[in-house]
């Protein structure tokens, strides 16, 4: 039988990749050292069927195109320095369309003062955007450097992208979230500064967790620091869908998930929400408002019907 | 009407880019300025069903997707940096296919001596790479920095994948070049110290003189200097084709075509074809082989039957 990409999974694809090149830094980006500093470089590719629900716009298309590259600098306490961007549109298009894209391109790359500097155009049977940022930093931010007794933090609520992404009403937070996300650049470069690590939650809490996870050490969160409102759990509810689970397992959230010693979140000069702790369990749990301890499963959303 | 983008065709949507961002160098890569050197940045994306004729290999496909940008870099005559690959790929693609793809990519990088140092693994209904290349240059070489009286010349010989894209006969230089075609990047990096400007041919020499015509300047390209093999010509008939359209027309060649002063061009250390020369008569020639001129027309391939 003929093993196919499907039989095996991402990891493992992107595993054959790692092991057959020296050079790749498993981190949010790349990291070539040249004269005194670092330039930090990513990419990330949407592909319209994938990656962009049926309600968003063109514009939001070209917005979350830069959104979720610059979210890897982000990560990296990186200073933005250029973006290029690579589009792929079907013939078809309405002109207006693709204008609506490149018009959130341009106001992305201007809200987060990174410079469009280049890119290709090229036609494909549906719109496919892949966008590489470039950034700067003399001690760029990796994502295990975290220490037993660092506190977890985030920049922002988590799981609101994931609530949208199930609703149809418009004009809520849940689906401004899922529909224009906004990479977290300023804090990055202030983290920079006061973090033991970061990395920005695209793929969910949970796999993020995994994804930064070394041998000997553990994380706890604890539900009620989520601070998950009442609103959230009822209309969570009413799809009849786990809150836990779009909180932990969907992600599209594009904040920062960093580590912080108790002493320099005392001097931490902008907002976040402590959400737990590292330890030495070398397992990843939560513990529920109820107080029950569970295990964090590394996994992707399912589509839970709730208790 | 509702205009669409096959309406307005490639350069306008270009054009509409260039036309709100303050920060493109319209080169053949994006140069940003820092510390005492310029970061060359570029990069290109190739759709399966449109970049990769049916006989290439995945290997080829994965050599290619390096080539194409690395060219980029050649024509600045920047050194490599670095390369970052995001790859989409169908689900059901056969795993020995993916790392085929993969092998081909790390062969390439190899070959030019620029590290794979990151990237992106996706999924789609056709192979999508899109590939960045990064590089350094202190004092890079743009396109249209010629001089009057300058020699054109390119780095060898053109029109051998265009034709090559026609046979069915494999294991001749026509095919080799259609399917493996190389990145002169040492030309390049040579280059930077005697020409007087340079850029890629991926669009056809026609094309690409267009591309760097300047008002008040002019080329005039010689065809026996062109010197095209009877065996080319005989290829070229025997398929019903104009050897001339193949060779100014198609393209994907990735040779350089470059500028030298005559001084240069005895001190230059590498072989090149010297086929033309720049003047003021502010338009694109060819002087037949008969000795007739006409005018270069600035359009791709057109399928004719030879006379």
């Amino acid at each position: 039988m003929t093993l196919k990409v499907s039989d095996i999974g991402e990891k493992e694809l992107v595993r054959y990749i790692i092991s057959n090149s020296k050079d790749i830094t498993p981190d949010d980006t790349a990291i070539t050292n040249f004269n005194d500093t670092n330039l930090i470089s990513t990419c990330d590719m949407l592909i319209q069927s994938r990656h962009f629900p049926k309600n968003m716009t063109y514009f939001d298309m070209g917005f979350k195109a830069v959104t979720v590259n610059v979210s890897d600098l982000a990560a990296m306490g990186a200073e933005p320095l250029g973006f290029l961007l690579a589009i792929a549109i079907p013939k078809d298009l309405r002109l207006d369309d693709f204008k609506e894209i490149i018009d959130g391109v341009l106001k992305a790359c201007d809200y987060y003062s990174i410079p469009l500097i280049g890119g290709d155009t090229n036609e494909a049977s549906e719109i496919i955007i892949n966008g590489t940022a470039l950034g700067l930093s003399d001690s760029p931010l990796m994502k295990d450097t975290y220490h037993k007794g660092d506190l977890i933090a985030v920049t922002g609520d988590i799981g609101l992208a994931a609530l949208g992404f199930e609703l149809d009403t418009w004009d809520n937070v849940y689906v401004k979230h899922a529909l224009r996300p906004e990479a977290k650049i300023k804090e990055g470069l202030i983290l920079k500064d006061y973090a033991t690590s970061a990395t920005d939650i695209t793929d969910g809490l949970a796999s993020e967790l995994y994804e930064i996870k070394k041998d000997d050490y553990g994380f706890m969160i604890y539900e009620e620091m989520l601070n998950v409102s009442d609103e959230y759990k009822q209309l969570a509810d009413k799809l009849g869908l786990d809150y836990l689970d779009l909180i932990l397992h969907v992600g599209e959230d594009f904040e920062l998930l960093f580590t912080i010693s108790r002493e320099n979140l005392e001097k931490l000069p902008i907002d976040c929400i402590v959400i737990g702790e590292v330890n030495d369990s070398d397992v990843i749990e939560l513990t529920l408002e109820n107080g029950f301890v569970e295990r964090i499963k590394n996994e992707g959303y399912e589509h839970y019907v709730s208790e």
